[in-house]
């Protein structure tokens, strides 16, 4: 009798949970060590990343390690001390490009780092080894360039279209180049746990600015997966307010341009499929009051209504 | 009349000041932006110093900026805006080396900076010149290197032993080669307004360890200062606890190394001139509870009664 009413129940209520189109069952938690886009130091862009049921997790840019951890543990988001999260939870690192802003923390931390894999396309991993991990300006961490190499760092060169294994998370990711304004490139990041994913797109402008149609190719690549309700998630930027003039854009994003975007997106997806999806702005420039001209400016004009998700430091998201 | 008053209260105050020895008047303004030896992105190296009765600010590090300007002002230790801030009183900044701890600030906060002066010792322009401000890894904001040149900052070369004026500010600096571990070097300012000085060491290792004689050249020079009681503050790192083994000091001090090289000073001042002279400790590594334990040690062990004192960010001194 008990499993007769186990089996009826599932059952009966299977079609309900499909009509009723209820929000997905969370697959991701992601706490935002960093969500600005320049200039405070103590929160640029970094998001830890892992399956909702792990503690093993990716951290997606690396503006801002230390003092992210430290803001989501006085926030109830992770427990522990700094030293153990950064050195025992966080199991590598994905750069989407190398411009400070997302290193910083990364290169920072890393005496007291442990052994990890930094991944990214080729013209990321080139200025960490160039620049950053060398002798002159620091020390050389990583596991190539100039000698003697410390190897605490494995870099993983990410070809777009292959998918790689996170190593020590259950996670998988496949890299897509983006443009950030002739002549820098960018990363956009599929986080796949299962059978379900989360976007992550670094530092970008719109196709149409940028004379490019990686962002299309993009939305060609995720949008079936949203039409399936796989899509968990697209952490997206929103640099400058609509106010900004487009020749003083420098490769990013404002409300208009993300919106033009997810129209696009959405002619893949069909309208119906994006309500509701959650779209997280990330890399908001803290210069005067932007930042809530920003928000104010993407909830007036949300057409296709997605849920905009509007991430703090050291609140943790379950996505 | 009261011509004669005011030649006589000076006259008869005079010989009572020299001898009770009363604490000098503040001569410098000197807000700490950061005080960390490293890790917290949040917290590192930085120290905005003026003349007492000024505005016009030189920055001596710059590893946090921001986040630091926001701190002082939380504190009511500087009133307007970070952007007026950094924008108006910030008229340069004296770079001791290039590792990041001490310029990522400086470079995050570049675009929207204004137009000023970086002084630095040649290995540190280098650094700066090459890595951080070039077009792969960010742009190229300065007035030398790769090309184009946006000559937002201008470089000022510092050779040992010629002062050279602060533009925009009404002091002086005159730079001194420090050793920070083969093959870093780093640098000591000499800051001077009017007739007082206050000197600021970026990161560095004790003669002993470090095989050299640069901190003894540097004593021989201040001692005289102190002695006449013109320099009012020495601001120099204890990055690690004595429980630090000497192999792993990678160029840096701890509290009885720091206490040794004191000794050396005072033997060129004599002991009476060291008593209560303001040693400020900065680039404690925030690693578990280092911070606490380099601060008991110090205090603990003080033998010539130096008057010590650990900045707080954002807490303005007056020295």
């Amino acid at each position: 009798m008990y499993i007769l009413k186990s089996l009826i129940i599932p059952l009966f209520l299977l079609p309900l949970t499909v009509c009723a189109q209820l929000p997905h069952a969370p697959a991701f938690t992601v706490i935002p060590l960093g969500v600005k886009g320049g200039l405070d130091e103590s929160n640029l862009s970094a998001y830890m990343v892992a399956p909702a049921d792990s503690n093993d997790y990716i951290c997606l840019d690396a503006g801002t390690i230390y003092a992210g951890i430290q803001k989501a543990i006085d926030n109830n988001s992770l427990s522990g001390s700094v030293s153990n999260i950064l050195r025992t939870h966080i199991k590598g690192y994905c750069i989407s490009h190398p411009h400070l802003d997302h290193v910083a923390g990364l290169i920072i931390n890393s005496p007291d780092d442990t052994s990890k894999t930094i991944y990214g396309m080729p013209y990321t991993l080139k200025v960490l080894e160039e620049k950053y991990f060398t002798w002159a300006a620091w020390a050389n961490f990583a596991d190539a360039g100039e000698k003697p190499v410390l190897k605490k760092y494995h870099y993983a060169l990410l070809e777009a279209g292959q998918e790689m294994p996170l190593t020590g998370t259950s996670m998988r990711v496949e890299a897509f180049p983006l443009s950030h304004g002739e002549p820098y490139q960018s990363t956009a990041f599929l986080i796949r746990s299962g059978d379900t994913y989360l976007l992550y797109l670094g530092d970008t402008g719109a196709d149409t600015i940028e004379h490019t149609d990686k962002l299309n190719r993009l939305w060609q690549k995720v949008g079936p997966l949203i039409k399936k309700g796989r899509l968990h998630a697209i952490f997206i930027e929103t640099s400058f307010s609509n106010q900004q003039p487009e020749k003083l854009l420098f490769g990013h994003l404002t409300p208009r341009l993300l919106m033009d975007e997810l129209r696009r997106l959405g002619q893949v997806t069909g309208t119906a499929a994006m309500q509701d999806l959650p779209i997280v702005i990330t890399h908001r420039k803290p210069s005067g009051d932007q930042e809530k001209r920003i928000q104010q400016e993407l909830q007036d004009y949300n057409p296709l209504h997605v849920k905009l998700i509007f991430p703090v430091q050291g609140a943790g998201l379950h996505l």
